[in-house]
């Protein structure tokens, strides 16, 4: 089709995405607790033909609603709205009796609870889509201690993985050129290496050697779902400050060799365990290979948010001890607040703090077996390789407060991702480069003569922050 | 200033919607016989990280697949790929010893056949969307008698409610500035009154009197999913040769008080079941208020497909008779062909085939107590009333064969539509005007004298044509 | 997201460049008698306030004038709005007595006619270019025999010349998924090949190896100005009829190894005089030398529409005798109707043809020292070389009227272009290959037997038809 | 035409509209010392045949030169490519003999300075209109005493007023969804009332009750031409503080009654004197009524740039005298700059500083008889009247050193500005309200009891900063 036509229909589209519900409409006069009546009627065949509007009505109702209401309303859905019991225990019995495929098909459909239907008609009016996912952010809010809500947050997670099947996603270029509504969104999501300003912004998204990249949904045009920062670079930088550095000489995109992914950020807390970021590095790597085929390298520039907090916690164990580590006293001093003297990491440690990085990332694992580095597991997980170490890449106060000052690279090589993915997600295997292995030192270490101190402080707003917002993986 | 955000954007949806999958593509080096291990591992975590890649080559495959190949794989896929049946067993025996929120969620997963996983993946890829939908042809071109790919129809069916949903869709109007490959289709897809050449086609679209809609996706940019054509006029028109005359004089469309849909067709073989038409109808509905605030009326003009049949099959009964029609030997003329001296209706059927017709539309019913034409099963369902019987309506040869030269106007009153709607669907209520009902004679009829020939002659062409189209609804 | 901004900008430029003036607007209640008193009005300062809004009265008042007022206008305008004649004879005097910057600066201002800031007045409204061409081709017909309206063309083609120049051009592919009006539009200009109905059309723009260019202004911007159509082949070919079968088979467009001309139409009559072909072909090439580099040929299929106007003026003569041509009432032949038992060129004649054609192309001129050929004349001048002759090339009756079935390839050389151009500009030097200066025979022919017989027809319809367009170069 | 086509076509006018010349390309090989020969050899034949890239070479190398070179360039296109003098003299001579209309027109053409075919070839490249645009501002700074450059700018002008001629600028809605690089210009241009960050760039654009509107041409589109700043109120504001408070409360646009013009700044210094501000102005009030037909009012809150300096020389005189102004001395307070504890206008002040006023606008004249106010002769000259004069309207450091803190609103009346127009154009009239003729005191003043003391200061920065810009009207 030619570009025009689609171009002024799928701006129709846009046009249909932009709004939230309830933008620039007065306020509904349908009182919230009319919302259990509409949910009802809209289930009927009145549904059927009255559909969009009862829909518009619903998603008015639950945006005027307050909170205490809201949550009401959900708990409401959560009990009420579950599968037809009495057609789900005959479709039960009957493929007890006979597992046919028709048994089957009926048990499928009787088995799927009341509300997906609901949802589905909740999102034919313009907006539905953004409308459904913010409620999801009260679902998830109202989730911890309440069990009712997990079924409601199942069905939404599974009819979202529909609706945002990567499909019907687009990878958008982000630049200065990009309208303003959507920067400010940048601004506003970027959850890694926070955005202090315009001009800090622009210095990310125009000189030749920076690229932005972001997924985007038809209905919800105005919104993006993850973005990732992106710097053209001549070789596989360890630290961050030169890359964000305001006064920095960009160099031309055709002598890059090297994309170095420094940030990616979910946006929609709405969208929590709908995927996207694995999909959107695959499909940046690919967009750069086109478009600057001269770059060879891959990489991330990532934090290691879980570091300070394993370190600490290995330090206050009983007989603490991290192979390799020959003296875990002397990685006291990374605890030390700026405040009382602390200087981040020296000399003096680096080896003992690079070899308990090793141990972290290759040996070290959570209760159920993971890597204890979220981002690691993110990177990992998508058939990436720890390719370095960085001692001190980033040693501002939250890269000191997480890291000790630590920052790693990921290597994301297309040909090995595969084999990647499968060894650890079948066997755990993670996969690291020789110099990475190296450092997992193998000699002994002698027990530490005392049991280092370790401050008995709470845990550090930073690594609160990272586990509140939706995602920042690298 | 830089090519703008939203159309790159949208643009790049369009270049992904377009084009079906194969397309300009070399001969896929998958054989056909893989095709059941790429699903296999498709739904394995490998199908996670490569799945976009694994789901092309899978669709690469069935496009080049031959028809055999494809009916074997078809098979296969509703053998094989139904729900986790361990799991399944293991959801049943929890749920049936405790119907918690929990059990009843596991059972709803576990219930769901691993076709729809699959076909979530492989709606990944460009042009996934669309080659499905052409998939689901084959699935239902070999539905009659074969039981076991109903279950996969159903779940094609399920899915297709979900990324076809309303709030998905957008309306876009066709004129003559539309491109030409979007209009070839309408040319192509339209199955009411044949769009003779493109001299035609302009006729339709061009004049200011002319309005023509379409639903589009935008996965499948470049393919109408159902269209409306709309003439505006200054009354009700009841025959539709003088609405297609090439010569006529237009009006201006401000003049209008009547919008008169007079032909939709449905053009999305594989999504059947998926229901755009009264959607349609109510959004252009509404757009044509907006734009012209002037027109009080929107009414069909339709066809009465079910009419002769209906007709011949009373009239070959033991006792033929139809309440109100006093001598049913005078329809018998409507059966004769022209070759044969046939003429259509005269003046002296008239009455007869009037008061016939009004039965035929209030009081007959098939076997399942719905109206037996199919045209007033839709628009009746939509919630739009039977305003009036056009005697010699349509007298080409395909109005006399199917419906003795019968058209019918429906009107859509949206203030009415919602409460007809639930007559109609709750207590088979069928909205009809006063005029419609009057001719509904209630006087009884003498018998007739003689029982009235009817020639045993095949089914007519033009049913079959209308039975095999989708959907041309009015 | 928001409607974007380029593209809201540009449809805005779209939208007022859509229309012509008058269009959907009630007939002007300005009489045509008034535009004299508009005229001067639009040229005071309250043209510059309310001019706008006083030039669209104009326009309109000009678009609903009949032929006679119109003429009558023009004639008003050639005669009354000269220049300033005072100031100019001022102007004069000052600049005989002093020929300073000023002096020359206030000259020219002073020289120019009123009629242009008239003009640049009158293309203030949304449309006023498209009205002022259209008003252009007003000027055009009344201009044989009319010396009045000389200087008034003159204007508008000055204007247009800085209104059309070739920074405002844009160049456009066409192909099957352009509006159809547009489509309509290259059907109704075509002027060298007939473009016999919408599936003749079809298959000129969405085969594989076809494509379509046009240049578009965006004030006209439903309104291609000139184009081109071009098949992507292997060879150069040297006949028409295969290139426009309906039944061919496409090749791969990266298969291709010449791109071939064979059609460029101009469009606009209003815009006589204002070139745009030569621009048209330079950026077509480069436009394909990018998208296909492998692309090694770029020529012309080219009518030769003077050959036989020029070979019966030649017989005529009192001794005919064109040099290389031994006996030249062979060629009588060609003049022979088909439905006198003529059959155009005949294998006899072959060598003959070639021969006077080669004369006809390199050594013929006109009377002031042009090559005879108006499409040889457009190619050479444009630095293309002419390449081959090609014997029955087109035998369609139109063909052997105007050319006696020859055609020609000229070929563009981007690296020869310049020095062509030069050459043919400043000495009359005609580039062509070796193939084409070998039929120029420099035997001396001897006298022929007799003085052939020439038919004293009226000149051919087609040859009227081809001056009566606005052009058809190739 | 559709949107769809014109979209991706003016898309591309776009993208080529885009780039200065000279931007990311490689350093010109072509030293500025070739500059005129390649500016003879575009004014010949090879001139029209490799037109294109001769200019492109042209643009490319001024856009290399220094400031040294182009100012030496810059005369010798002032001095060498005047009108060809044999030719134009010849004319002359004819024209003097017989005033015929063919000699007239050899007059005009022969009398065209060549500068102006020169500038038009080098307005062929993509970004020529961009680069020549520029290089005018260059021909304007070098400008001031050199008269040499007056024909060079001269012809500029002539061709811009043809190139952004009206028809060709596109009004552009600005708000927070245009991309950030226009909005960045925006900020950059804003000539009166300085934004200060993006905070506030956002409070003037995305309030409901905030609107800008901006001219654009397709060939610098990215580039705003001129743009004005408008505030939707339910009153006709006297002080600009509160319009530009960030925390004020929005009202809905629905719900104004008046819209407040406050801020008009042209943007392109190469255009001076290509007036586009009065068409922006009639544009957006016929915009505005469109969308919200209840505003009554249109209306500016505009600066008073001239009325401390012209109240400083009328002070200064030797016997000062304002009519109406019983005591000048209590004027003196105006002129005491806060660090030396002025405070501004004071009550005792106010009625002498309105009478003041009111004979600055009315009554006082320049010495070629215009009004004293640069932006009063904008507005009046415009078709507007002077509504309203007020007092402390803007107390800003600049404000009170330009206007001793008095704001002014020009009433644009659609129905009466033709007639202001003409009135103000021929008679001088000057079109004001009746409160502000009222201030305008008949009654005779007493003698100054003494000279009033005025600071023998330099002329205030912000008033040079005025002049030095383009133009800041309102």
């Amino acid at each position: 089709m030619s570009r025009n036509f689609l171009q002024e229909f799928l701006e129709a589209v846009a046009e249909r995405g932009r709004g939230l519900i309830g933008l620039e409409r007065p306020a509904s006069p349908v009182r919230s607790a009319d919302l259990l009546a509409l949910s009802n009627a809209l289930l009927t065949g009145r549904g059927e033909v009255s559909g969009v509007a009862l829909a518009q009505q619903w998603l008015d109702a639950y945006a005027a609603a307050d909170e205490e209401q809201r949550r009401h309303h959900l708990a409401a859905l959560a009990d009420g709205f579950g599968p037809d019991q009495p057609r789900l225990d005959a479709a039960i019995e009957a493929y007890l009796q006979d597992k046919s495929p028709r048994a089957m098909a009926e048990l499928s459909v009787a088995a799927e609870p009341r509300r997906q239907e609901l949802f589905r008609r909740l999102n034919r009016p313009a907006g539905g889509t953004a409308a459904l996912v913010r409620l999801r952010e009260d679902v998830l809010a109202g989730l911890p201690g309440n069990e009712k809500l997990e079924a409601l947050d199942a069905d939404l997670a599974h009819l979202f993985s529909s609706w945002f099947n990567r499909g019907f996603l687009m990878l958008k270029r982000i630049d200065w050129t990009t309208p303003a509504n959507i920067l400010a969104k940048i601004i506003q999501y970027e959850a890694v290496h926070t955005i202090h300003s315009w001009d800090d912004l622009r210095s990310r998204l125009e000189p030749s050697d920076r690229r932005c990249f972001a997924f985007f949904h038809p209905q919800m045009a105005d919104e993006p779902l993850v973005f990732v920062e992106v710097a053209l670079t001549q070789d596989i930088p360890g630290t961050i400050a030169p890359l964000l550095d305001l006064e920095r000489k960009p160099i031309r995109a055709e002598d890059a060799t090297t994309a170095v992914f420094y940030s990616i950020s979910n946006c929609q807390v709405g969208l929590r365990r709908v995927s996207f970021g694995n999909l959107l590095i695959k499909q940046v790597v690919e967009e750069l290979r086109r478009d600057l085929p001269k770059l060879k390298n891959f990489v991330t520039l990532s934090p290691v948010p879980g570091f300070m907090g394993w370190l600490k916690r290995e330090l206050a164990k009983d007989e603490p001890h991290i192979p390799g580590v020959a003296d875990l006293t002397v990685l006291e001093g990374l605890f030390r607040p700026a405040e009382q003297g602390g200087t981040g990491p020296t000399e003096t440690m680096r080896e003992a703090q690079l070899a308990a990085a090793a141990h972290y990332f290759l040996a070290a694992r959570t209760s159920s077996g993971a890597p204890v580095d979220p981002v690691a597991r993110f990177h990992l997980g998508n058939g990436a390789r720890l390719e370095r170490i960085n001692w001190r890449g980033d040693v501002s106060p939250n890269g000191l407060r997480q890291a000790g000052g630590l920052m790693v690279n990921y290597l994301y090589d297309l040909d090995a991702i595969e084999a990647n993915h499968e060894a650890f997600a079948n066997q755990g295997v993670i996969a690291a480069s020789p110099a990475v292995r190296k450092l997992l030192k193998t000699v002994e270490a002698k027990p530490a003569r005392r049991k280092p101190a370790v401050p008995a402080l709470p845990p550090p707003a930073a690594n609160s922050k990272t586990a509140g917002r939706p995602s920042s993986n690298p």
